[in-house]
């Protein structure tokens, strides 16, 4: 058990909202943007946590795509909420499961003593990047951020265990190929537009997890001396409609995980820490749970995450 | 101490070369990208350390700049030596100093025995973002890629101690500011052109070095009980031919740093662990020495990391 708990959260959504075939999606509008969210996410949680940005010991971001391509996305939250301080600032990328692999890891360094209090915060605007002809992705993606304040505790709860693998036979199943060196921005052109949108194949993405993570799962809750019918709750990245598929599969009851995708969509890696965070705001996570944080990312990557809260 | 080892390394340099102000710079060419370099790096140093990719636990990009949005570079590099395989694979980014970070956190995981063997690849390829027009960073960046292997050991080597800081007045002194959300590649014209390269403001970068790193050093080196000539050697990021100023600044005498930037430029991400591998090849870094990686990052980031080989 790597001790930890939740000192607070906040979170952010853009003020616009569509309805695409009767699913609410929401999007940056006009004075919106990544940073924007971003920063207002975390002044919320330091808020929430009744603390000020003096008493975080690192900033972590852990978001898909950045803001700019340099400096890092952690740097530039720094300047809005933290200038003036030394609080050290990086970037932790797994694209959707970003905030599981940044919990997880930075779980690590607290145990250790590294830091105490760490501010992590997942804000993606997909919406800036989606490509209207493709109806799948274009009718998923929402905007969104959420911030998490995580610190030590003497108490006997926090990260129980947790695991994360990569199957690259899906690398090019979720993609924004265009943006950075592989294909740059000056490359841009009306025959080239859609190298620098989203592209998702969600028929291989779904085939694939269901292809492996059941069997992960498995071994996961075997390892830790647990059966599915210990989870309280579960808390699953946002992915598709097709989310509560994966969790048949795996063997969990349907009154047991959170499915808001009709009401909020894929909010790529601000997707986990806001349906955790209203899962603990609505009552359906409560103290003493034991929670699985879950989810399917571009790589093909996944991440299972067990927290006693 | 965090017990680690370093048991491979690889590096990957382009086949071209330019020289500007009598100065070696490395660029990429027809058939090299991003990705080739770091497969190459990647693929040496899994030789070196005298294993294969199955022996490896974890993938970590430490990268500045990434190949796509979507997904993460450790992903892409994952599909070209580890496919078929469950490697896990993330990305670390605090832009320079990406690969101290990398190895600073990472260095937690598996002291706790999370992974036993990690294969760390900075790469970045700055050639193809410079501004002709600014001088100052078009002549100082190469492209260049290196791996490190790093494994668990039972002897009393590894990290003694490590620090980060970030102080966000620098955010904006080293930028690429075109690419992801803030500035979506579809706002590229012959007007924005600019936005979407390396803009560098080295004095600026230098004098808040100097005004913040000495003081830093000198608590960081006390707080492990040492002094700067317990340190055998330095290895710096090669940030420009200033560099060497900082170093007379934190009180390392010439013959205990090692300046490549006539030789190489910077590297960005890869700049640190490729200056090692030459240190560690060419003896002037020996097993049992005490050494020092420091560099700053755009953000603005310094890292600070005290290894016993």
């Amino acid at each position: 058990m790597r001790r930890i708990q939740f000192k607070g959260y906040g979170i952010e959504l853009p003020k616009n909202t569509v309805e695409l075939k009767g699913q609410v999606r929401y999007r940056i509008s006009e004075g919106e943007s990544q940073i924007s969210l971003a920063v207002s996410a975390c002044e919320k949680a330091l808020k929430n946590a009744n603390i000020t940005i003096n008493d975080i010991d690192c900033i972590v971001s852990a978001s898909a795509v950045g803001i700019q391509p340099i400096p890092c996305t952690a740097a530039l939250i720094h300047e809005k909420i933290a200038k003036g301080t030394s609080i050290p600032a990086l970037d932790i990328n797994t694209t959707c499961t970003s905030f599981i692999t940044a919990l997880d890891t930075m779980s690590y360094l607290i145990e250790a003593g590294r830091y105490e209090r760490v501010l992590i915060v997942s804000c993606d605007v997909a919406s800036i990047a989606l490509n209207p002809k493709q109806k799948e992705s274009f009718q998923l993606f929402s905007d969104g951020a959420a911030a998490f304040v995580i610190e030590k505790t003497e108490k006997e709860i926090g990260v129980i265990d947790a695991i994360q693998k990569t199957w690259s036979e899906g690398a090019h199943s979720t993609e924004i190929r265009g943006g950075l060196s592989n294909f740059h921005p000056k490359n841009y052109s009306e025959m080239t537009k859609e190298e620098y949108m989203f592209d998702m194949n969600g028929k291989t993405v779904l085939s694939l997890s269901i292809s492996k993570i059941p069997e992960l799962m498995k071994n996961f809750l075997k390892n830790n001396g647990m059966k599915v019918s210990d989870i309280d709750m579960t808390v699953p990245h946002q992915a598709s409609v097709a989310m509560p598929l994966v969790m048949q599969k795996l063997g969990i009851e349907k009154d047991k995980f959170l499915d808001e995708v009709k009401e909020f969509g894929n909010m790529v890696s601000a997707s986990v820490p806001i349906t955790l965070v209203h899962g603990l705001e609505n009552g359906r996570i409560k103290s003493g749970n034991t929670i699985l944080l879950i989810g399917t990312a571009a790589g093909l990557t996944t991440n299972m995450m067990l927290i006693k809260l």
